[in-house]
Formats: C-alpha cells, sequence, structure tokens
C-alpha cells in the first residue's frame, strides 16, 4: 500500500499549483487583450498599498516551493533575479520553476522528515525547523498564501477564473 | 524516527490555521472598535461582486478541515448551520470546528492514504478519491484559499495584519 511521504506532500501539491497558474495567465492575457490593455499591467497590482504587487507574489509562490524542495533533498536553492518585467517573462519564471523541481529525485526528498532545515531570514535570527514542521507550518501555507493572492489579484481585476481554475480541476 | 503520517499532514496544519484566524478576529474587532464601525460589517465584505463574502470564506475553510477530517477518520462529517450574523458567532464556528477536529484520534487517520473518499457535490457526480490525493489535491488547497481570502479581506478593509500573523509565528 502506497503510503504518503515527505516527496509525495510536496513535489505533486507544487507542481498542479503551478501548472494551474500558468493556465491562469493564459486566460488574464485573453482578458487584456479583449479590454485593450498590456498584460504587463497586472504586474504592479495590488490588494493593498502595503500588500506585495502580483510579480512578487508569482515570485514568492515559486520560491517557496523550489525553496522547499531544494532544502528538503539537502541542496542549495537555484537563485533566480527579481527582474521579470512583462507577462512572458513571468511565465518563463514559472516554468525554470517547474524545471526545477521536476529534476529533483523523490529519493532525495524522501526521508527528510527529521533533516534540520536552516532558513535564512532577512532582519533576525534564520529560523530552524525539522524538515516536517517546515513543510506543513511554513512552506505549505506560504506558498498557498501567495497563489491564493495572485488569484485574489486577477479576479479582482476582472479575470473570469473560479475555483474549477483554482484547483485545476479539468 | 517520526515519519510523516495523514494526521501528521493534515489535523496540525488546520489547527495552527484556524487558532491563526481567531487572534485576526481578535485585531479586526479592535481595528472596528478604533474606527466605530460594527465589527459585523466584516461578514458581508467581497473582493469581486462574485467572489463569496468573508462570512462564507470563514465558514469554508472550518468546513474543508472538518470534513477532511472526518472522511479520512471514516466518519460522517458534523454539519453546522451556515447562518452566523455576528462577529461573536463567527468566533463560535471556528472554535467549535477546532473542538471537532481536536476530538478525532489520530489513529483513525493515520493509515487513511488508500481509503476511498466520495465527496458529494451540489451540482455534478460526487468526486471520488484516495484518501492522499483527497488531502493534497482537495483538502489542503481548498483550506488555505479560503483562509487566504479571508486575511485578504481584513487587509484590504485595513486591518493590521501581516505575515506574522498569517503563519502565527509569534
Amino acid at each position: 500500500m502506497p503510503s504518503i511521504s515527505m516527496h509525495s506532500a510536496s513535489v505533486p501539491l507544487f507542481q498542479k499549483q503551478l501548472g494551474a497558474m500558468l493556465a491562469w495567465l493564459d486566460k488574464a492575457e485573453a482578458h487584456a487583450q479583449a479590454r485593450g490593455f498590456s498584460p504587463d499591467n497586472y504586474l504592479q497590482l495590488r490588494l493593498a498599498p502595503d500588500m506585495l504587487p502580483f510579480v512578487s507574489q508569482i515570485r514568492i509562490a515559486g520560491d517557496t516551493a523550489k525553496g522547499c524542495v531544494a532544502r528538503l533533498a539537502g541542496e542549495e536553492p537555484p537563485k533566480f533575479d527579481d527582474d521579470e518585467t512583462t507577462f512572458a517573462q513571468l511565465r518563463g519564471r514559472i516554468q525554470k520553476t517547474l524545471d526545477y523541481i521536476g529534476s529533483v529525485p523523490a529519493a532525495a526528498i524522501d526521508g527528510s522528515e527529521s533533516r534540520e532545515i536552516v532558513l535564512p531570514m532577512r532582519h533576525r535570527d534564520p529560523l530552524r525547523f525539522t524538515g516536517e514542521v517546515y513543510l506543513r507550518h511554513w512552506a505549505l501555507p506560504n506558498f498557498y498564501f501567495h497563489v491564493t493572492t495572485a488569484y485574489a489579484l486577477l479576479r479582482h481585476a476582472g479575470v473570469a477564473l473560479g475555483k474549477g481554475d483554482y484547483l485545476a480541476m479539468g
């Protein structure tokens, strides 16, 4: 009987959701074309003036996923430049993230429940977790936070997305 | 060595996040008092006219959590009436959800990876999953979706929440 593992509890969730986001971008682009504005205009939208803009929500969602996969596998997460200014570059960023995540073998992630994870912080001491606590109380809630905020920004901007798009239910 | 299990991958995430939401409600109530409006006014806020209001986001977040815990354990989820109209009732709803989730023994949930989960749908045939697929591609993404949308509504309304409140980092 297959049992839940650190790989099965992380990688397929990230892959499914990042794939869903690529489809949202298609719908957002079609909405922009129909309304006659550049899809690049989405990048700086914010839900509140002190929340991060759409471009950052997309970057951080992906960075949370790749950072999680890398750290659980004991690798250094690949560093991507935060320099996207166009919709096409945003799509490329998600695709690069998917490529990296798919490249890490399941066996490198499985068994990482007790691995020590050290997370560097900008303004405080690094956070230390076991692999499983890092996955469940840091990586997953952060990942879905940024994914859902990106979704909310597109909905707020009038893009016709629904729960089926969020869940990529087909 | 402790290893990830169906219980450890579900219940502690729900408990932590629902507890965090109770703390957001405290901050939202203080914000309402400082500005001189009733906190009950939050209940009908929406991010877009065709998105569900705050009260529904809170209900569905909790229902997703209790439904997941119940179904993985092979129980019928307890049914709560969707009749909250006040902030105090909303708090009670979250607390009732936490009480139920905490009452289900870990042993009833562990080992549910391959259990057949049948999810009744209002407008289509029921969805069928194995326990693990249900947890990772239905319950967790849905739960965080409604949690984050509730958070976004409070941020949009001017409540001074930050990422630390979302993650309940203390």
